[in-house]
């Protein structure tokens, strides 16, 4: 039913280099998240996509693939790497999702480099299909349409078993995953931070992730990346001592409260160490000074463009 | 753009008591999951599907449809529930999706209770909109389409704010959630069980499951629910007596080796307590043996349906 893994893509590198050589060639560590949502689209997408499609699914639908394209245009030679949030789109159902799938082809179409931000976690087969659900391409098969994403992030909760399937399709595939293990919300601490041991439950899911790593690739990396919010750099510093090959994916800049010398806290002292991700403070720009009013609404992708340059900038001087 | 919560649905019951008069009703606490895959569909399905629509994922979507379609049909009488996993329609991208989403449309026109297996979590805006994706019916509305499901699985790793929006729909819309507590999987051990002040880790979060339940319903229920596999049946007692009025959904029962005994471990003296899970067991009863001989692929539903009668005698003579 599906091809053979690797079968067209025997010859690509591991995720974890394409990374770094994509943030080499872009000069910064910038993740653009596509997290679109219908009311604080610029009116006029909305206007044209509920008068073509009527007041339903397919218009929002619609909306979030015209937004997102304007916004790939916009910041594809500036960035290496952006990551939808799937949520936004299961929202909408089918007509939904159908958009994330576009949204990561057009993204590739425009070289960047695509997480798919899932947070999956399940077990056995099921942890199969999440895993082909997300990281495999098959258009051009019998049956079978994954999203073809680069990355995808999933949660450790239900043990290693449950990432087995994950790591295999990486291998395979040259693909890449982000475990969870400190998130950037202000209850993450409940569960990870209980003391089993004599250390927090997210230490030891670090060591975890940094067993299930592998050999690091040519770079210096391993593709079995982490989640580490940027709102934590003192965890994000003792992270690194206990996984120094892994890829760090950093969500909480900007909107969450975080600034650039916490975001790359956990990065080395090469400065590689992963990616910086911002949402609605890159995508939304438009919206909030100082780029509303240097851009305004019919600018909204050029605001996005000079939020994301701004950021590569901060993230950029943090680093030296 | 959304219906003000609990518009039209303001004299619902909740949740956990729709689920108690179900298995009350039926006389039995057996949840058939709706697992499909295609390899595994009746030949017959998966050729008329084919030749309907190509080889594609329109095809296997459509034949996940009709292969539901006639198991609900063979088995809305006699169970109270199903529960739809989504990785394996979201593997279809949004054909896989859209064959979801109408599945748990056709199980509610026959009078089935559905939970939607989705095991999400995420924070802020994005749980938000999780929320509103599998919980939410929105279809007669300006724009969205949520799933509707009565009831969605979530993964409690990211901590309590990760939770709040999941059950503040549930108490707006008389919705259901299930938190993963101990799953039935052999790598179930490697976070659950760290142990933190003489406990594992698995007992702190059925305490905050606990807490966050609230107040119980006449049934002596309240709607945050567990998820509990039926494979650790000493846990399952002590998670009893930690969340007396928790529903627990209990995985695990047949493939994946728990008998009726083991699944029941966690119920109340009162027979009641949750519900129990088969996927493969039932909605492929019809490849394996007793069922096999009796029934054969034509009569896969019927296969099914005697194979949840089965299973809801075996764990009413365990309750007894």
């Amino acid at each position: 039913m599906r091809r053979a893994p690797g079968a067209n893509q025997c010859v690509m590198s591991n995720f974890a280099d394409r990374l770094v050589a994509a943030v080499r060639a872009k000069g910064n560590p910038v993740c653009v998240g596509l997290d679109p949502r219908f009311d604080l689209l610029p009116s006029r997408i909305r206007q044209h996509c509920l008068r073509t499609h009527g007041a339903s699914a397919r218009a929002v639908a619609a909306a979030f693939l015209e937004f997102n394209r304007a916004i790939i245009d916009a910041v594809a030679d500036l960035v290496p790497v952006c990551k939808p949030q799937i949520a936004f789109y299961e929202e909408f159902g089918a007509e939904g999702v159908r958009a994330f799938d576009e949204t990561v082809r057009y993204a590739h179409a425009r070289g960047l480099l695509v997480i798919s931000d899932a947070k999956r976690g399940d077990i056995g087969s099921t942890a199969e299909a999440y895993a082909r659900a997300h990281l495999c391409d098959d258009r051009d098969e019998v049956v079978g349409r994954g999203f073809d994403a680069d990355a995808v992030t999933v949660n450790p909760y239900l043990g290693r078993d449950s990432l087995a399937p994950f790591l295999a399709l990486c291998r395979d595939r040259g693909r890449g995953v982000f475990i969870l293990v400190r998130t950037s919300n202000p209850g993450a601490g409940d569960l990870q931070d209980l003391a089993s041991e004599g250390r927090p439950v997210y230490e030891r899911v670090a060591e975890m992730v940094r067993d299930l790593g592998g050999p690091a690739g040519p770079t210096g990396f391993n593709d079995v990346g982490a989640v580490v919010g940027a709102t934590y750099p003192q965890q994000a510093r003792r992270l690194r001592e206990i996984m120094p090959d892994t890829l760090f994916l950093v969500p909480g800049y900007g909107a969450q409260g975080a600034g650039a010398t916490d975001a790359v806290a956990g990065f080395r002292a090469d400065g590689l160490g992963g990616v910086v991700n911002s949402s609605r403070g890159l995508i939304f720009a438009y919206r909030e000074e100082p780029y509303a009013s240097r851009f305004g609404e019919a600018k909204f992708a050029e605001a996005a463009r000079a939020a994301a340059a701004d950021m590569a900038e901060a993230l950029c001087n943090a680093l030296r």
